[in-house]
């Protein structure tokens, strides 16, 4: 049953499912689940064993297009996975799952290897129905596996695609549906809601949800008899219609497939267009499920940029766009819980720098390699950025300084970004050497072990130099923005500039000295003296900026 | 009775009743609190209200000295409270107590006044049947209050005093008492318990606890009988024998008066060494109630120093205190429990010390002026200090630099303790204006109130610029230290000493600026020109070392 799938995709370690979505109308099963690479890939294989146990393709029927028992399988980045880990966890899923089950499977999406499988729908042309005569066509043999149907399975779709996005807009309509009204739905959404069963390889989770009718949430509850239009107008969406009595409101439902394509702003303004055309105002709109930050934040830029607005903070652009969406017209949306990254462990910040300045400083202190000079470096020269920007802050908004307002929303963006990169590599030294550690352990017993092992240190050390020099280009982008803030900052704030742009400058020297250091292990000649040629150029305009901004504010006072 | 005044104690705003020990064979009753200086001063005040209102000294007796209603009050310094503190609460108590009831009041302890004084003993000689008397002899005139016998109080005597200590020695001795131990134990002795109506007027808490013998923590419960003695000898210390049937051994317990003069290993060594004279074995000891950190590191240094031990963590020093007393032979030793200033909340660590990195660095960017430069000063001084100790860590205990151990022993404990003190400093930078603040708003209406005014901006300019002087100097003592080290130390750990060396020039030119912008505002002449050579002094000094420590790292390899 459903449940055993479920199963044995929870059973897989380092799994987490995150949604089991039932579709009875349609008999499919969308299962949501997230983790690493491996993990992901291994969850999708055991679901998908157990449902080549449970389910004969010949003996199956639903509403919904098919084309086999594990009809999709896409794999979506999520918190940060690139789109490339997801096309090699697509293609190595449908390389094992036709291996181990003898099936056909046919990659899609950015996987997709043929111009005509770019889309599910183009795969499922013919459906389940017309595998056995579609397959033997040069054109339509799989990727993976046998070019013969396989009665009791089918076909398998797999692929790499974007985070599907459940969107509603809510429709101050009526209940009676107007053929002009399902006319403008059809033309403008034109699809219907796809139900994949997903998995993801990325390191964070991987969570999505079925598309369903708004449901009270009451334990011994019914949903109303709505209304379900799928027409279709909207590129990268697929979308339906209904009346959501609850609400005394309408509500046109999409399922957004390639949100970078056709942003949430890009649907929801579409349809504030159509509406006013039929005197219908849009009242909002609600998201079902989980959604990306990226989206949240591609539509606070769109609007940022429309109302011309000046903000800095995450959670203000996101508030910003739950606002400007209407979000909260329904239910209120709680960033904490709707974003996915919101619910994940955030990792973008290190463990060094989430320690205490007392725990960091006698960390430092410890009997161990790391934390130390370079997390030190990097931790001052953040603490320099962050006096910079505290200086462009105190000139900004103030009234003597209000002339200057304009020079000041331009600098502090430069000085508070940078500070907030630098906090990264405060744990990036930690980490450093381990491909070169891992090398060393490489075996050496024979000349060819030598040389592979050589190699591998020489790669590992030259990725141990380059967080350094990460550090070094960092700061060597600050010294114009630090440059004007001494000319045109406020004067009560000199001492405090003059501290940042030393910190900036000792934490620059701190990345030259490990560069340096650890150069001298690098056997390669030419990437040595290029190497030194850079950081030695990043030493000099450390050392010019610092001693031209002290210059500039000596002379100003 | 007893719970009127003790009702009256924890009804004072900002005091916490710690103990009240009544005392049926003696009539005497000990009430101990805690809380800020004023606030100690009212709770006291209002105990002796309530027994004003209660107490009538011509109907009242007990076996213990006693001179009036309220015998004594002592204040007594904990948890980093000066003795000039509690002096000032002594003398403000006894001032009140005496403006406002009418009553003689002596001081004593520290707090004394003149040389005959200096004791409890030596006022209340006559006790309260003498006051009559001895008030009108112009030695005994009352520090405060009427010179004449007041027949319903009698007389208070209050003052300062350290904390006192109820101590047991653990002797595996015999029920039944010798004549020869008797003799010992009364000479060693030679006093008895003295029950004191302690205050104390430290912003900590203040914690006693009166004396008795050994209890079962059993609700329906009854204590052995024991014999007591009340012998007396070794110096500021009160003493009695008892048998202690529960643990099958006798006890000496005794209260140490003035820990200072005698610790608690001096007692305990003094016990032993007795005890080894008679062939009886010494098996620990007992603290009963609260001890003092203060006490229990004299005697971790005492046994660290006999011993010629190598110990720098405070909680180990603790462990040791607690091992070579054997407070752990009578029920187990809780530091975090039996210490008072690990029950109270640290204060030794500055808010701004306790916030992550990363929170640290954002609060320096904020629109604020604090944290600011000085802050970041420091925080990038502490460092240096750090990434020193390390050094010297790396170096210690390591086959190759065995021979250099010697000079890491003495080498570490100079950075090491540089850098807590520095760590100190991170806070001192927003709270060093405080006093020029408060002057500022002094009032200017008159030429007379101006020059206050001005006067008290001078001050607290000047207390202001030294924060980071203290800074400055903290660094400067570290040079020799940090020369030796890169003469001696681990060679790969030569990066880090750079950065180290690096931040402690950065941190000390913070200090320098810091000083130098505020030393703008400062009026007087000659003080500026001696600090400003000093810092300017210590700039040089800071450029200097941190130069000649890259030299010989340079050298070196």
């Amino acid at each position: 049953i459903i449940q055993e799938i479920a199963q044995s995709i929870q059973n897989t370690d380092g799994v987490d499912l995150l949604d089991t979505d039932c579709s009875p109308s349609t008999n499919r099963t969308v299962y949501t689940f997230v983790g690493s690479p491996d993990d992901v890939i291994e969850g999708a294989l055991n679901a998908a064993r157990t449902a080549y146990k449970h389910i004969d393709m010949t003996k199956h029927k639903g509403e919904h297009p098919r084309i086999g028992a594990l009809d999709v399988c896409p794999f979506i980045p999520v918190q940060g996975v690139e789109m490339e880990e997801c096309i090699y966890c697509a293609r190595k899923f449908g390389e094992k799952l036709a291996a181990e089950l003898n099936v056909p499977v046919f990659l899609y999406g950015f996987a997709a290897q043929h111009e005509h499988r770019k889309t599910v729908s183009q795969i499922r042309v013919g459906e389940y129905e017309g595998i056995n005569e579609k397959i033997t066509k040069p054109e339509w043999k799989p990727d993976y596996g046998p070019a013969e149907f396989i009665s009791r399975w089918g076909a398998t779709i797999c692929g790499a695609r974007k985070f599907l996005i459940s969107y509603n807009v809510n429709v101050l309509g009526t209940k009676e549906k107007h053929d002009r009204n399902l006319v403008h739905l059809l033309h403008c959404i034109q699809s219907i809601v796809p139900q994949d069963f997903p998995s993801c390889i990325a390191p964070p989770p991987y969570s999505t949800s079925g598309t369903r009718e708004s449901l009270p949430l009451l334990v011994s509850s019914h949903w109303g008899g709505g209304q379900s239009v799928r027409p279709g107008c909207l590129k990268n969406c697929q979308g339906i219609g209904w009346w959501l009595d609850e609400a005394n409101l309408a509500q046109v439902s999409l399922n957004l497939t390639d949100h970078d394509a056709t942003p949430i702003h890009t649907v929801y303004e579409e349809v504030c267009k159509h509406a006013q055309d039929l005197r219908i105002p849009v009242t909002g709109s609600q998201i079902v499920g989980l959604v990306p930050l990226r989206a949240m934040l591609q539509t606070a830029e769109y609007y940022i940029k429309k109302e011309n607005l000046f903000i800095l903070e995450e959670d203000q652009k996101v508030h910003l766009a739950v606002n400007r969406l209407g979000l909260n017209s329904l239910g209120h949306f709680n960033p904490k819980e709707k974003i996915i990254e919101y619910r994940l462990p955030d990792q973008r910040v290190g463990p060094l720098a989430k320690k205490t300045v007392q725990e960091f400083i006698t960390a430092v202190a410890a009997r161990t390699p790391a934390p130390g000079g370079g997390s030190v470096a990097a931790a001052v020269a953040a603490m320099g950025s962050a006096l910079g920007a505290m200086v462009g802050q105190m000139t900004y908004g103030k009234r003597q300084w209000e002339m200057y307002d304009a020079h000041m929303r331009k600098l502090i963006p430069v000085l508070h970004n940078t500070m907030k990169e630098l906090i990264t590599l405060i744990d990036s030294d930690t980490t450093a050497f381990n491909d070169y550690m891992a090398a060393m352990k490489l075996p050496k017993n024979t000349p060819e072990e030598i040389v592979i092992r050589e190699t591998a240190m020489e790669a590992g050390l030259k990725k141990a130099i380059e967080v350094p020099m990460s550090l070094a280009r960092h700061v060597n982008k600050v010294w114009e923005a630090t440059k004007e803030l001494a000319t045109l900052s406020n004067i009560g704030t000199k001492s405090d500039l003059q501290v940042g742009v030393k910190c900036l400058e000792t934490g620059l020297l701190g990345a030259y000295w490990n560069v340096t250091i650890n150069m001298e292990g690098v056997k390669d000649e030419i990437y040595k003296q290029k190497v030194l040629e850079e950081v030695e150029h990043h030493r000099r305009v450390a050392e010019t900026g610092c001693r031209e901004v002290l210059k500039i504010l000596q002379d100003r006072q």
